[in-house]
């Protein structure tokens, strides 16, 4: 690959870890800028304009001579890295299944597990306000039940699309390995833990910093 | 495509218009099978067990011979669909771009215009819970933010991804074109009467019902 690959990023977002261990799954070189989004850094006009008009990290710089292009939304930032690799099947079906995991991630697990991690660990209960306050509870009941609906599927195979490691595993890895910090209880999740070991122990692994 | 296919869905839903739309464009026979959400129709063991562990529709059933498979996810159905037609870009960069905005659609869209559009036409506003109306203004806010982020991008060019109709549109669309009925004054954003306008006149086309 002869492109330049930039990763802007926060290194507490598990959004942005997806695509660094990605990258290190697949040996991709990838230079990262950091930012911090609690101080309003991904709010700029700048950033806004010119990086993401959702305001939002991740964001993968593609940069390839004079060419520079931007990527948003972390799932699609690791299926750019993950083209033509082994982490991305080819049958038409397991290709799907796969981005159901994706998908799942995005609606029923990251805005419940990994909010809920936000708020209890970054922002503190006690800084919480009322509105957020009022949802603490319905997002721990959606994210037991999004831990709930992978740990059936693991019972049934090691990897969620069977027997090899996909992107959809690295998608629900990200905030399921930390989802203690947001209050869950993942010895409740009997699956997951020897999941979680099984991604942990593949070559190239990186940890969450 | 020898395969049948079957779409458990409930007809109010956008997330299953979107793969009928897909389907329609793409000139594939799709069955359907109706279910009521608000009824519980797809939380009986029946479903949990065999159709979807999530407890959610859309659906789509792939029935090849004695083999059958189920892929929940709206936008996993939509690409297994779509997979090889023009809708999906192959180049790499284009591919994930337009990944990047079914994403989008699935994090910062759905869960507030389309749960705006859910609570205020099919609950009814008197009916919310005081956590659901505690949530209100920050659904409006996000959904707005959402509705300004497709509208920049529509500045630049016909569809979501270029001057082509991809999945991006289709899923964007689906929403969209109802937001009204969440509240949302399409108008403010001057880029999407016209995108929508496009979008229905696609060969093809079938309205949402």
């Amino acid at each position: 690959m002869a492109e330049q690959l930039t990763l802007h990023e926060d290194p507490r977002s598990g959004n942005c870890y997806k695509i660094k261990l990605t990258a290190a799954l697949l040996d991709l070189p990838l230079a990262t800028r950091q930012y911090d989004i609690m101080a309003g850094d991904t709010r700029t006009p700048e950033f806004l304009g010119k990086i993401n008009s959702n305001g939002r990290i991740p964001v993968l710089e593609i940069r390839d001579g004079k060419n520079v292009r931007f990527l948003p939304e972390s799932n699609a930032a690791c299926w750019y890295l993950a083209s033509d690799s082994d982490l991305i099947p080819q049958e038409r079906y397991a290709q799907a299944d796969m981005l159901r995991w994706m998908f799942f991630e995005q609606y029923n697990h990251e805005p419940n597990v990994a909010t809920l991690r936000f708020w209890l660990t970054f922002v503190g209960e006690a800084n919480l306000s009322d509105q957020q306050r009022a949802q603490v509870m319905a997002k721990r009941i959606a994210g037991c039940d999004a831990l709930s609906v992978m740990n059936t599927e693991l019972a049934k195979s090691d990897f969620l699309c069977g027997d090899k490691v996909t992107l959809a595993d690295i998608a629900l890895f990200a905030y399921t390995h930390v989802a203690g910090e947001g209050g869950f209880k993942l010895a409740d999740y009997p699956e997951l833990g020897p999941w979680i070991d099984r991604i942990c122990s593949l070559p190239r692994f990186v940890p969450m910093t």
